[in-house]
């Protein structure tokens, strides 16, 4: 079987891999489609060369069918259509017993820490496996990992129908959280700098505004009846919006760090005590956030279509890479991994 | 009447003020005690003129009796034990209609925006009164409010019974935060660099760490298990405290911002995200804390003994003052401001 390799500064190489036949409790998935997630082109970039140790398989945005099942596994078959939650946890830290396995103290991050789903057959522990609805593609199917994400920061956030809710930064997560809280029912406004992703919000029914063109402060004061807003999602990573997220937030609001701060930016602290700011990080997903991306886009609430920007063979990936790399207009880039994902 | 008023400057006069008679809805005060509060030190250094328009009656942590009841009054009586609850909301704002009136956009905080304590009769709104039970002097009293303070602390943390706490800073407001964190059957580390602030934590009851001489990071570590610190409280305000605690909190640890923050803080957000961390503010306290702090001391889990570090006349309100500049020893100094105070 192919399988693509990350072998360091941009590039990657198609290598004859192994077929791994699934010990107990794991399955083999024949690969359908594998998306390119922000984390990927860090790793595309070599930053992460550290931790990802290349040459290694990555991807963990993934949809495929399940091939072959290993011993004790009892709830999929072969002929499952399935995506991967792709977390593997030690199930014994203080994270793990209070519940919490996705911050796990020891977590490994499947395509990351291990090898990922960019090649044709990747075999994974059958907990980490959610059933892809008939009515779902494996071509959307490969999005529903990024939109976990978007339903774990609503969760967290405890975004709730009627709220008013700005979203920082409109890349593919920032708007894929305003279209989860959409369809919560929240009043939904995206804070972005970049036109072509304010058209892409404006497109998928979002209202999007110019920070740099518009004041968000006077903006939100105004939308909001002087209240504020109740949530906002800092997805931008940027200074900038560190300072707007205390300044819009309603007294009580609640902000939800999306973004990963590499660097320790400065946050006015003083609004916090004022307003009873409250701020709550949140970090991939745990399983019910899967559960609720699959129903959103099987009960027609989400649309993933116009998230799917480009799709490419397995052989292409680097020209995949390539074709994201400093292009805001790109939000999502799949890559076709297996030969029967051409019907899904 | 007597009446101090602060003139600027880290002055005081005495001067000839008149009993206001109380109005519908109102009752005028015997005040017994006044504490001095951080803020008030603040006020004392001239930082906050510009809000307090000096010449002004300073004071809100405070006791008194009840001398004079007003029209439409029928919870108060003459001769009732009390404590006053020092906002002034406007009941009509966001923050108030939902509920939350203690952080109203309009909030007026009696003795800084509007007369206070530090007279022999005050005149208050009804609303603002919450009774003193017989087994509390009024000493103990001027408490009740800085003691409120650390009860809304505690709300605002979600702290419970078996978690552990870290507070940092030891100062009165920590260690009342940290009391009423051990009240609530937490096991609480408190970390202050003053020795003097270390021995009053110890004498207590409350383990105490200097983290200029241990790491306080590892020190956390080994007491929680590798797990953390379930809750910690910010009440120091300076840059190294907000550097640690966000190392020492656990995954999905909280983090109350109680400190005054005038600069902005660099924060470690990434943190926030990787340990899912949460972080809420608190500001001043809502009637239920003020209940509960009654409680606390009227059922002996708070001993508000040790916090009293000086009774002063009103005459000598100045030099009370000079007596807390600078001195990590004092913890309360109260001013008594009304003749009957002597027999409580």
């Amino acid at each position: 079987m192919q399988a693509a390799e990350y072998i360091g500064d941009k590039k990657f190489r198609m290598v004859e891999g192994s077929r791994v036949s699934p010990g107990e409790g794991e399955v083999c998935i024949q690969v359908g489609y594998v998306g390119i997630c922000g984390t990927d082109m860090h790793i595309y970039h070599g930053v992460m060369d550290g931790r990802v140790k290349p040459p290694k398989t990555i991807g963990h945005e993934m949809s495929g069918t399940v091939v072959e099942v290993g011993a004790g596994v009892s709830d999929y078959v072969v002929g499952d259509r399935v995506v991967v939650r792709p977390l593997d946890y030690c199930g014994e830290c203080p994270a793990c017993t209070a519940g919490h396995s996705h911050v796990c103290h020891n977590l490994k991050f499947m395509g990351i820490d291990s090898p990922g789903a960019m090649q044709n057959f990747w075999t994974v522990k059958a907990r980490t496996l959610h059933r892809l609805p008939k009515s779902i593609s494996l071509e959307k199917g490969a999005l529903i990992e990024p939109l976990a994400v978007a339903c774990h920061d609503i969760s967290r956030s405890r975004l709730s129908e009627g709220e008013k809710a700005v979203v920082i930064g409109g890349g593919p997560i920032g708007q894929l959280v305003a279209q989860v809280a959409k369809s919560v029912g929240a009043d939904v406004l995206i804070s972005e700098v970049n036109a072509a992703r304010r058209d892409f919000a404006e497109k998928t029914g979002i209202n999007a505004i110019d920070p740099l063109a518009e004041d968000l402060h006077e903006s939100v004061k105004t939308w909001t009846q002087g209240k504020g807003a109740d949530v906002v999602f800092e997805v931008s990573g940027v200074q900038p919006a560190i300072d707007a997220m205390t300044q819009i937030a309603a007294v009580r609001g609640r902000i939800c760090v999306v973004a990963i701060h590499s660097q320790k930016p400065q946050v006015d602290l003083f609004q916090f005590f004022w307003k009873e700011l409250e701020m709550v990080g949140a970090r991939v997903y745990e399983a019910a956030d899967f559960d609720m991306a699959i129903e959103l886009v099987e009960q027609g609430h989400v649309d993933l279509d116009p998230f799917i920007s480009s799709i490419s063979d397995l052989g292409e990936v680097e020209t995949a890479f390539a074709s994201m790399d400093n292009n805001p207009e790109g939000m999502k880039a799949l890559v076709r991994c297996g030969e029967e994902a051409h019907h899904a």
